[in-house]
């Protein structure tokens, strides 16, 4: 019936649709089924802008999982390739289409139920993370998680990629907050893990395999997350520091002292390139900021923050500011959170995401700063300091190759770095198709010929996410 | 050189050591093996008492890594079934012995290294959950979980079980603190996964496969766990309900409201049993008892507190009682820990380990107690209330045959209550040999399924404590 849709708009797609496609559109509807070349195109890519990204076919947009185990039985009989896509926010990858497949969007499924007296949230993969904590606070109840995309990134994708964010250090990211999951397998089959019960060690965990797999062992279609009361208000803590080298000193110190409700780090480069663009007076001469919040609340959150104010001074703070007022402490955390669309105005980002021991994270940040001048390459560090979680943007001009060969041999050096410190290459965004060369020397032989067991187990027909993760 | 150590000791176990146990007494020494029936004895049971448990060919009491290594090469070469033990306090029957395989103990692998920056613990598995504590405690740093065993379990067992405990309410259980394993597969294999990272999402999430696996896909040889600061001095209530049901309404209450730092519920029967032994002055005369936690510290900890008090009161607690010393706190926790112990002193016991969604708790323990009554049977129920995670001990005279059958339906009807109310048969204990039978239908053939491949991918020829789990 949608036979021939995107006919004559583009010269990248057939005239007619091939007869897969066809049967495809029979099968779910042609509401459900994007072929128009322009509206496909727009699925493409993800924030990595990963210019590997081919042209798939069509565009399912599921509606249930009843479309999503259609889609998965289609796709297994005619051998396509499926990429599952949340909010396409993946910096590593992770959701860029593949050339002759089609991409499974999961954007129109996003209700979300909240069980106030289970203190859970179901919810469908295309939910955003931020409607989620939306309709928790609404029942007085809050989902932590909070990757700095929280606003446009979908839960699905969180599950994907067991996202973290800022309040991790303190709360735990993604998988802690998993109860049950609902999953379709690449044959259509549909499980159900876990369900509302806090604890539960029946069986293998198989939810937390299926937890940061990238789309290559199911699809999601519900997640139940466990809820939290709302935490007391939160102090907060700027300090600034001369040298990157002193502000990732002073975090070792201060988290093996106490665990704060945020931990994060923005050397001279992001906070000058958030300054720029946001203009709240941020200290543009310092060589890093460190920003430490506590929400243990009353007289011990003062103490806390005492403690972190303490730990940067010793470890040779230039000034430290701090706030016992929300707003402007969250207007801070606002500025951590915008540094890499500012970063991303200097010129093209290649986002790393590496993490390593609490006690490496100095010998991290200014070994990253050391690659930067060795590759006379801009990169801008930013990152969860207290969970060792980096993201140093490797800046550089797409137009100018020879600046784009130093970017990328940069990129590489990071991880490297990373794995030398006994770190990862990966702390929450996943592997996706930028750090597949890296993960070989990160997990070995012996557990990457298991991971490929696992991954023939659950699709045996490799059709889920090709080319990602593994 | 070890042949015939045993000989003439026991006319259950040949005169003569079969030959494959002479080769692996010649491949680790005699002094690694242990082939003495009286000693051999020592290692058939648990803490479950299942009556079920085998006559082990032997015992290997491991040094190493090494030492599992070609213990389970061995037993490959072999197929001799291997059962992974700890300490053997397995409340399931996930390490009793296998009739004519080896018994692998890690009792005597029990090294710890605290690393304070990185706040981390590395262990091997033989060492206790108290070890642990204490070795962390000295540097200033904190290993929370602690099942009521925690003095005589061992971090491996805890591994294997995914153990939790009284603060798991707040602080989660064992999976969440394993941040690296190392790990020996049946055919010999020895894996490492994860680190020192606190956050890590390179590939799948393998470490958290094998934690809960109770043994039957690898041996533990090394575990690396997060720590914590250490909290705050908690404070404590005591609540005292006419009913085990109001108790129940007030747990639903009270999680919907906060986060306690424990919450267990203890009804009559098992007050009275603790009462009997530590003569504490418990309030002989209740229902239930809830014990609640506060650790935030100063003037919110008080504020929890208030909560938790005025949440008992709306659910009709007949007295509250809270005190702000730590001693007199502990005092109620150690009684709560003493409940299994003292229970047991009134006959056999089966244990219970039902979880269920938070608002099925009043519902939970008033089945269990028509249970109780319908099958003329004692049930003593304890829990950790705040995780919906209950123990219900089913108390029988093994003598009498009709109360040993009644005490049997008793356990089963607990398990089928629970499913009902889309809740677990194991919270924290494991599956084991006890709770196998009703596994199928906690998960369902297709996750039954699934799980079996798992194993036959991990170990295909079927060796690692086989019977248990799946």
């Amino acid at each position: 019936m949608a036979r021939g849709q995107g006919e004559g708009r583009s010269s990248t797609v057939p005239a007619a649709l091939p007869e897969p496609v066809a049967l495809l559109v029979g099968t779910l509807g042609p509401d459900r089924v994007l072929t128009d070349p322009d509206l496909v195109a727009s699925y493409r890519f993800d924030r990595s802008n990963d210019p590997s990204a081919g042209w798939p076919l069509a565009v399912v947009r599921a509606t249930s999982a009843e479309d999503v185990r259609r889609t998965l039985q289609w796709a297994s009989a005619h051998r396509v390739p499926v990429v599952p896509r949340g909010a396409g926010t993946s910096l590593a990858g992770g959701s860029v289409a593949v050339q002759g497949g089609v991409v499974l969007s999961l954007e129109r499924m996003r209700a979300i139920t909240i069980d106030r007296l289970a203190g859970v949230a179901i919810c469908q993969p295309g939910a955003l993370n931020v409607e989620v904590k939306r309709a928790a606070a609404a029942e007085g109840l809050w989902y932590p998680p909070d990757p700095s995309s929280f606003e446009i990134c979908s839960i699905g994708g969180n599950v994907a990629t067991n996202a973290g964010g800022t309040c991790c250090v303190k709360y735990g990211v993604t998988t802690d907050y998993v109860l049950g999951l609902e999953v379709v397998l690449a044959d259509g089959r549909l499980l159900r893990l876990g369900g509302r019960t806090v604890k539960d060690v029946a069986g293998y965990d198989l939810k937390r395999l299926f937890v940061g797999s990238e789309g290559t062992l199911g699809v999601v279609t519900e997640v139940t997350l466990r809820l939290r009361p709302q935490p007391p208000p939160a102090v907060t803590m700027v300090a600034s520091f001369a040298d990157v080298a002193d502000a990732g000193r002073a975090v070792s110190a201060l988290t093996a002292t106490l665990r704060p409700s945020a931990l994060e780090l923005m050397d001279q480069v992001s906070v000058r390139a958030v300054e720029a663009q946001l203009r709240m007076g941020l200290d543009t001469t310092a060589g890093a900021l460190l920003l430490g919040r506590s929400d243990a609340g009353g007289d011990r959150g003062q103490r806390e923050l005492e403690q972190m104010v303490a730990c940067c001074r010793a470890e040779g703070a230039l000034e430290v500011f701090w706030t016992a007022d929300e707003e402007e402490g969250e207007q801070f955390m606002a500025a951590r959170r915008q540094a890499i669309p500012a970063v991303e105005r200097l010129g093209r980002v290649l986002i790393e995401d590496v993490g390593v021991p609490l006690p490496k994270v100095a010998e991290l940040v200014s070994g990253v700063a050391a690659i930067g001048e060795a590759h006379e390459t801009t990169i801008a560090t930013i990152g969860h300091a207290g969970d060792g979680n980096f993201h140093p943007l490797v800046v550089f001009d797409p137009l100018d190759p020879q600046a784009t060969e130093r970017a990328q041999r940069a990129f590489g050096a990071v991880m490297d770095l990373a794995q030398q410190l006994g770190g990862t290459i990966t702390g929450e965004h996943g592997v996706g198709t930028l750090k597949r060369p890296w993960l070989p020397r990160q997990v070995g032989p012996e557990v990457l010929g298991i991971q490929r067991q696992l991954k023939q187990l659950f699709d045996p027909l490799g059709i889920l996410n090709p080319g990602k993760a593994l």
